[in-house]
């Protein structure tokens, strides 16, 4: 995208992708300009190199990746394109970073219409508006029918850690509180609820979103948060594994009190599925100090994404002589404990 | 790959890459610990956080991104793990920036063979040694047997932009010299050989390399480049047209000062192809200003990657009227236009 040659007019372009599209020629660059120049347009990328040029920070970095291959592309509260901008703009948030720049590198397969091409690039300059971050460069690929599924989309983020925070992932300590920020489940059972045709009165969306208002929320009243985590491949018990092996803690869950939504819980107990390992791509853990606990749920409860937030359990030591583990408080008092997820529960949610 | 949880023993994997390698609990964790973690190690990449927590430059930022589809995986001189490295170092280091830091994403075919997963993660490693750069943050996605080829796999790169350099797309002028670091062609037709099956008597090698020493050399000796470019997909007349085009001048060619490897012209004429299209992975074209080339040239010269390097055209003003164009004067003194590529000549090089 960033070496993008000439400016033709858009309706040039083909109503399907082909190969040439990805041979770095003419066709790239009408590609570029009749698509993705007009979306994501930009000082940074509107320069047309081979690598963006930024300003100098005034802090440290955070920098991550992620590559999006769900299907299908389209489902109820999202796409591909919402998911590659919020999945990236979430991981810098949960690093303690105010998400800046992206990048977008697609494979895209031949004959896929471009029509669908637009819908998805226009939901991710949508995404990135109201993150407030901006697709600087990009790059495209593509490959022979039967070599993808329609699209992928990979997108690496930058952004600003300001001075002295540091969230550190293995920061957990006995008698820190876990919030959740909402309802867990709805990402991955809006996706499996088009897979299988499922049908309920009122469709599971996706919860497909930046939680960055959480996040400058939470930091206007605790200064420093134990540790921020999006659930999402493996969903809420993967997630509370790692940072208990990583601590070397226990972590102990209130069934009760973890928010799911009827309709998930429905559609999980239809496909055999529990709500705790499905993927989440709008949802936050936020470990913090007892103390902090009430305050910081009030600040989460006021964002737009955060209010059914809840305080759902709390670290323990973990006993002498056993490996770290997470564990759900039934409620008639007696407890279980939740593994990591070990198979392949929902494949391609992401 | 930066959200790995448990450390178990390597040989605890299996044979091939399977769906639950990409679900994102503990097979994800087993991959990443068993492949990436040993090969990538660094301290940004060990913290194990969502993203990779970097110190604070003091300087501009350049970033960029490149998705590598190429087929086949292997090819002489180098692989898909080589090219993945080296075309975003390279793509910084033509912006004028000290790359620093990368991220990959994989996508991987469910059963694709874990010893070829590690042949291609050690090129990388390698190719990541070479060039003085650390892959900080990764991500895993496994998608279905026919849902790729393979493996794909995005870089995305953080550099470091000196103080004063500005390396500017469009700062081309009349009288400025254009000088090619090497022969041109040859990782186009290493991978076109390969596909296709030719043999000859020296095999043709990929010329994949970080272009890093060039750089480092040339800006020894000329304070401020005009321009960097590395003539990858659409090969060297592609990225000439996309600089005459962008700063609006002409550029005209020497043919015979162009150099190609007498096999590449070989397996061009078999295949039909004009090696003045064919990508090059470890190419750099360079322009200065007419007082500066023979200095310029003799710096590139003493590079590892650049002892070939020969001053191949110079920029003129484009005719009133017409656009910008780039000519190949050949040996009887007539001239020819050269187009940038039109069509898709040789899908998936990279």
């Amino acid at each position: 995208m960033a070496s993008s040659g000439c400016c033709p007019l858009p309706d040039r372009l083909t109503d399907t992708v082909e190969m040439a599209h990805g041979g770095g020629g003419r066709m790239t660059a009408e590609l570029i300009a009749g698509v993705f120049a007009p979306a994501f347009s930009n000082d940074f990328l509107n320069r047309r190199h081979d690598a963006a040029l930024l300003p100098e920070p005034d802090c440290r970095l955070a920098m991550t990746t992620d590559t999006f291959v769900v299907t299908p592309l389209f489902f109820p509260g999202g796409s591909i394109g919402d998911l590659a901008v919020n999945g990236t703009v979430n991981d810098l948030l949960c690093a303690g970073a105010t998400p800046r720049y992206l990048s977008c590198g697609f494979v895209i397969e031949e004959g896929f219409p471009m029509e669908s091409l637009r819908r998805v690039v226009a939901d991710m300059a949508e995404a990135a508006r109201l993150a407030e971050v901006e697709i600087v460069t990009g790059d495209t690929k593509v490959v022979e029918r039967g070599r993808c599924d329609g699209v992928y989309i990979n997108t690496s983020g930058i952004g600003y850690v300001p001075h002295g925070l540091d969230i550190d992932p293995g920061a957990l300590a006995p008698g820190d509180v876990i919030i959740c920020s909402g309802p867990v489940g709805c990402h991955g059972m809006a996706v499996m609820s088009v897979r299988e045709g499922l049908e309920f009165s009122s469709p599971i969306k996706s919860d497909t979103a930046s939680l960055g208002d959480i996040v400058h929320n939470l930091l206007d009243v605790v200064a420093a948060p134990k540790v921020l985590r999006d659930p999402t491949r493996g969903g809420l018990s993967s997630t509370l594994n790692e940072l208990a092996e990583t601590s070397g803690v226990d972590i102990e869950l209130d069934e009760e009190a973890i928010p799911v939504d009827p309709e998930v819980r429905s559609a999980c107990e239809l496909l055999g599925l529990d709500p705790l390992y499905v993927a989440n791509e709008g949802l936050m853990l936020i470990a913090v100090s007892a103390d902090e606990a009430e305050r910081a749920l009030a600040a989460v409860r006021r964002s737009a994404h955060g209010s059914r937030a809840a305080i759902i359990g709390r670290v323990q030591p973990t006993a002498p002589g056993r490996a770290p583990a997470v564990w759900l408080r039934m409620p008639l008092g007696q407890r279980r404990r939740l593994e990591m997820l070990s198979g392949e529960q929902l494949p391609r949610i992401c």
